[in-house]
Order: structure tokens, then sequence, then C-alpha cells
């Protein structure tokens, strides 16, 4: 953590994301990539499904996709994916859509631990969920 | 909320579960249903791999896996899902294996909010996650 | 709830907030009042040192500082004061300094529930302290 | 962190406590230090109402004795306090009574960070809050 890498494009943020199996199946593009923050979109799949009539996105999908998020605006800026401390997220408005956008800020990036925040918004620009999550960085 | 139902069985609640697409991609099975308590099984999937060398499996299915364990605690004293407030995570150590065991309590039914305590246990039976979350249940 | 009441001044939360005695202890100051936002200043005090050597601030007086901006918040809103579902803090620098500044934002404020996200600035304006809290309304 | 040192006692831990003055003031005394766990009592003060009416116990300072628990269980550990990443804090019932009591245990302590659960119980030992934290160790 001596010097901050050279901010990486979306493409390459993209090409890194794609190789998690995981990362796959929830249809992620980047969106943006600024020093510290990232914007992705994901693709609604019928799997995410928790109740079958209400249409509602399952929780832990949502947990997930801000989960990375984070981890995409960290790798932004130390060059790498780094493991999870803790995450807390927030559930304001039921995940329905066909799309979703995410976006992720690194509030403060220390020599040992990042604390990073995180927001996940609906296809009507609604602000579904709100999130916050720890690293280790080093 | 006058009174608690019947206390489920497992079988029950494994029927419940298996309605909802994501359940069912999970490989959930119910193995004991306890006044305010319940204690499920995960099997794990090649698409929950978040690191393809270390292969991980990614944070936001364990999230997803201690949420719904949580919601089906709470199933077994109110008789049915309820929507999530908040979730906090705490990732203890990797999540590696090919079946996980989970387990949720009920800490507080009250009158209008649930808050559970969830724990995650790898193949060897070592905590790997720790969790908390908040319910509407009413 | 089924109306929003007329919003109240800063004098009028002012007023409100120092019947409490930790909050007179607190040495609180009410700043700004918007709709579902409030800004407070803490005047800070020798017995919230926690480190006689680095005279931080103890993180528990962070945590009340921002719980309490969060119910106020609530309060410009509901027009009463709510009690706290649970509190997350992410402490991201020592808290060191004579005066602190406060604010929260209610996320959403739900019929049953409402979410808010609280910041916690040193005298330099530096972010020293994030959160996030979810409250009972009704 | 190389070698764990020998468990303090339950007076060490004591004279090491008070010389916070945050910690005097809120009238701590150690009953019991285990390997990664810590027992405290604290004494209710005046200052502490956050309702005059209701008379319940300010959540700031619920939350400032379930942290200091859990570091003083961490000092059991490392010989040392260590700072607080973030804290999350359920509560469950209104802390009210002239005494509480704390316990804090060590989930995982990591070589870099650990995590913590904690519990606060009221006079008549029923459970008014849940806890956990992240600390970083190293």
């Amino acid at each position: 953590m001596s010097e901050t890498p050279t901010l990486p494009t979306a493409a390459d943020i993209q090409a890194r994301l794609l190789r998690g199996p995981y990362h796959q199946w929830l249809g992620l593009e980047v969106q943006a990539v600024r020093e510290g923050e990232v914007e992705l979109t994901a693709r609604w799949r019928e799997e995410w499904v928790v109740n079958a009539e209400k249409r509602y996105t399952h929780g832990g999908i949502l947990a997930a996709l801000v989960d990375l998020t984070a981890d995409w605006a960290l790798v932004s800026q130390t060059g790498r994916g780094v493991p999870t401390i803790d995450l807390r997220v927030d559930y304001l408005r039921p995940g329905i859509g066909s799309h979703f956008e995410l976006r992720a800020e690194v509030l403060r990036l220390g020599s040992r631990v990042a604390t990073t925040r995180m927001e996940f918004f609906g296809p009507d620009g609604v602000l579904m969920s709100a999130a916050a999550a720890a690293y280790i960085v080093s």
C-alpha cells in the first residue's frame, strides 16, 4: 500500500470481475470506475426470487451485490481483491425489477483496514438498499 | 401475533422453504426446528466460487444463507415469513467445503420487530460466520 | 404517521433535546433542521477520554452521538422520539478535538420502521465515523 | 501476537480499566476473566437517562459498555487494548435498572483482525442488548 496503483479502466475491472463464476451468474457490468468508487449494473435472474407470488429479490442476492461492488471499489485503489471483515445491509424497499444499479465508495483506506459505503438502486433510480462493510487490506 | 401457532415440523418448514426458487438453488435441507430456532444444511455449488484459485464461497451466498435461516426460525414462531430490516454478517474464516450447517435463534420476538442471531459452520463444525438481523413482524 | 407534522425549528429541537440529562452532559447544540435531516454539534468533555495518553474519545460516546442525531432527524419528521432497533458505527479515525459536528438523514421513513444514515466530523471537517441505524416508528 | 500472554487476573484488568476517565465514570467492576472472555458489571448513573419520565438508559451508554467489554476480552488474550473497526448493537429491551451485567467473548482472534460477540443483561438476568464488533489487533 506504499503507493496507489494506476486507476484501472472499467474494461479492466470488467475482465477481472468475470473470472469469478458467481459474478458471471450475477450478470454484472462495470459502468464507471473512479478513485475509490465504482458503479456496476446487475441483470435480474429468475433464480433470485425469494417469494414466487411477489417476485421479490432475495436479500442475500442484494448482500452479494453490495459486497462485491465495495470489493471492486477497493480493487480500483489497491489493485487486488481483499477479504471482507463484516457487512451490514439495510433493506429499505423490496428489490423488484429487471436490472439494478450499484455504487460503492471507499470512506477510508487505512494501512490495515478499509471501510466502504454502498448503495443499491432499482430501475427507476429509487434507493432500495444501503450498506457498509469493512475489509482487510494488508 | 396474539397467539403462537403450533410449532411446525422440519418437514413442514422444508416443504415451504422449497417453494422459493432461490432456496432450491441453495440446496437447503431442514435438520431441526425448535421454538424460535432452526437448523439447516446447504449443499455447496460450483457457482458459489468467488475466487477460482482458492475456491472460497462468495460472502453474499453466506449472507443469503444466514438471512434465510433466521427468517425460517421466525416462521417457526410466527407461522409466516417476515421482511428483513437489516443484516450484519461477520466473516470469521473463508467458506470452503461441500456442505455447510446453519443455525438461527430468535433473541427477541416483539410485537413489531424481531431480532435474531445466526451461526454458519463448515463441514468440520468450525464457526465460519456469525450474524445478526432484525425483521418486521407485524 | 398519517400526516407529517410541521417541520420544527432548530430552537424547538434544541429545547426538547435538552430535557434529557445525558444530552445536557454531551453539550449538544442544534445547528440546522431540514425535512428528515438534522445537524448538531457536541462539546468535548474530559470524561470522554478512553486513553489518558492519546486523549482519544471513547467509541461509545461517538455511538451515543450518532444515535441521538438520527433520533432527532426522525423527530423532525415524526414529531417524537422513537426507539432504536439497532445501530452500526464504523470508526474511521480516532475522535480527537474540542468539538464535533454530527449529521443525520432519514434514508427511508416507512409506516413501521425508519432507517437512517449518520456522519460524525472532527473540528477540521474530516469524516471520523459513519453510521446507520433502524428505528421503530409506530 | 507470536505468543499469548499469561491470562491476566480480574484485579489486573480492573486496575488497567480504571485508568480511563470514562471507565471510572461508568462504574465498572471486573467480575471474571477467562481466555477470550470477560464479565463486567456497571453501576447506573443519573446522567444516563435519555427519557426523564421513563428513565431509560441512553443507547449510547449501552454501546459504550458492550464495546469496552469486548475490548477487555481482547486484552485478556492480546495483553493490550486494540482499536475498534466497527460495532453493531441490537437493542432488545429498554435498559432500566441500578446495575447491569456485561459479557464478551472473542469469536475469532486472527493475526490482523478480531471479531467479538457481546451481551448486556439487566438486574434480573434478562438479555437487554446483543452486540458484535471487529477490532484491529496488529
